[in-house]
């Protein structure tokens, strides 16, 4: 995973424009349906590598430094991954099914600041995940707030 | 996207791992599922990105240097990432609902092969796409090669 620490330096180096805004008006409801199915494959990738991740930090899987770390590069190298498209205005709860509040188009801002936590708290993992366990279960804490600081304000209870 | 001539840069220096096989043995019925389910979320993410691009190659979307560019350069992370986890034994479409062939686990270095390929054309489109439309179409070629490279092989058809 050599890349892991260069893909750091750069995403460190950069700014970080996770997510604007695309206007509703040029999107047909097939396209809308499109974004809303991109980003629920992207979490059902991030579950994945969590769930072997947290399955090692509470010690129901055999911690395995090796195994950590690809899944702790995999979450941030999915983190950075661009998400204009993800999020055009009009794919919300109240017009498709997905648990995505409008507040993400009223509030982008925190929105945005919520997904920088997230890269900065996976890049954190990446660097501490193949140190040992107690490294691993230090930087997951920052994961789980992350995920949190998202999915309070912006999605829908279940 | 500074980062990504980073990414660029330690994967051409690191040795591509793709791909690694997982005992059988030790899966369970529901993680051979979930790990298809992974894979397939993944080529929704290829699928979701290459749609953009196809449509500016074709003329079918006007071009958009910056819209390109952070497409391919989602591609090339997507396709950076570690992949063990998403072919264990036992999850082919002898077993599972998938069309995952046989042969990806008797021809496994051709199969690491073929998705080495992929890496090599998503990091010349990262390259390319945000240069000018001729370059991005110059790039595509060898993308849907590689696609087709692994598809082919390995996929059953429909």
């Amino acid at each position: 995973m050599r890349h892991s620490s260069l893909l750091l330096a750069g995403l460190l180096g950069a700014t970080v424009t996770a997510t604007a805004v695309l206007g509703a008006a040029h999107m047909d409801p097939k396209a809308l349906e499109d974004a809303v199915a991109a980003r629920q494959a992207h979490m059902k990738l991030y579950a994945f590598n969590l769930g072997l991740l947290g399955g090692m930090a509470k010690g129901e899987v055999d911690y395995d430094a090796s195994a950590a770390e690809a899944a702790a590069a995999n979450l941030s190298a999915l983190a950075s991954v661009d998400q204009t498209r993800y999020w055009p205005e009009g794919s919300d709860a109240e017009a498709l099914k997905t648990r995505a509040l409008p507040d993400i188009w009223t509030k982008m801002d925190e929105f945005e600041t919520a997904q920088d936590a997230l890269i900065q708290a996976t890049m954190s993992l990446e660097e501490a995940a193949g140190t040992d366990l107690a490294a691993l279960q230090g930087a997951m804490g920052d994961v789980g707030k992350s995920c949190g600081g998202c999915h309070k304000p912006f999605r829908k209870p279940e």
